[in-house]
């Protein structure tokens, strides 16, 4: 296969795309064009056909697309035939809240490995897992072949942490601390800060003024 | 002021350099290039100049910006000099772990009302705050004219609880509910599906394929 240089918010969106067949799937839905597609999900038809001819022909002409058969390839394209395990570190009110997030599972990516510094925490059972020491990151995760992390951790300690997941084989990192970090160009790093996204609200609401009068 | 479009990114990022110059300014730095500054923290510097030129020159020839003047730039941009309410809809596991997390509060978002539809949560203190019923969205909100709500409710009722944020006067929603939900164009939208972001790093595993070897 030609290395093509996948847009990143293409990929994103392929995310969205199997959320909605998923969803036509369960209400027996057979097949779609991408302007139904579009209408009923509020997407783009144009940028749905853009970013699934990236990949290959999976439209029919005069049909639209099979939405199981779309639905399977998109979990192949994406990685999803197989379950990941995922570790996370840091065990506060975000990271205990991420143990316990259904939607994970449900999507195929299982936290099995859980660390924190907090020598209260270590050994304790949560969610069916044992909290162990952050000195155990390297060594356990490379046994175990994990490739996900989820870092949760105080911005002090973030970089340090980080650079232990990348030392264990992680090449894939969910980070929900408010800091620059760095890694290898091999390892991916996506971040998730809840005030940036928050003060991009804050930005659009200044900008856009009062809203105007509401029907009512 | 002329009604610019600005990139989306770039609101982004003017978070991120706020988060920067914070960092600097506690460290007592003064002033620094744009050069410095992107070495320091892993950004690009012509993307600093050309972010930051979207709304005035704050940069002194030969010596780069003064942090602490700039750092106030921003915050004015974004709309941070006032301290804003928010209002919960959702107290499940993600919810809790939203009300606790000391992140917004000290970027001057308050949560100040909290909502669910669970008879056994209604009425009890979460974090110093009564949660109420979701019948009371549109009366409270609307008095005490909050403009940014969190969604963090089931998928299924998710859009009749946007909508109802929406009536209420809301026009800014960080939402983390898995669904395509929509909103009138003058209310801003903020997903954070977090199953589509690990399955953004499922896709970039599964194409780069095994991490190479790393040096010891």
């Amino acid at each position: 296969m030609k290395a093509i240089k996948i847009p990143e918010k293409t990929v994103t969106r392929l995310s969205i795309y199997l959320r909605c067949l998923e969803e036509l799937e369960n209400d027996g839905v057979v097949s779609m064009s991408s302007k139904e597609l579009a209408e009923r999900f509020g997407l783009n038809s144009a940028q749905v056909r853009k970013d699934l001819a990236y990949f290959g022909q999976f439209g029919v002409r005069g049909l639209g697309y099979y939405i199981s058969a779309l639905r399977n390839n998109l979990e192949r394209i994406l990685g999803l035939k197989q379950g990941w395990e995922v570790a996370l570190v840091g065990l506060g009110n975000l990271g205990s809240a991420l143990i316990s997030y259904k939607g994970f599972q449900e999507k195929g990516f299982t936290i099995s490995a859980v660390f924190d510094q907090d020598p209260a925490k270590i050994g304790r059972q949560v969610e069916g897992i044992q909290v162990m020491g952050t000195s155990r990151i390297v060594p356990v995760i490379r046994k175990r072949k994990i490739r996900i992390g989820i870092l949760a951790v105080p911005a002090a300690s973030a970089q340090a942490v980080l650079s232990l997941l990348v030392e264990a084989g992680v090449t894939a990192v969910l980070n929900f601390v408010p800091a620059q970090l760095t890694v290898p160009e091999s390892v991916k790093l996506q971040n998730v800060d809840l005030s940036v996204l928050l003060k991009t609200l804050s930005y659009h609401i200044t900008r856009t003024g009062r809203p105007s009068a509401r029907k009512t």
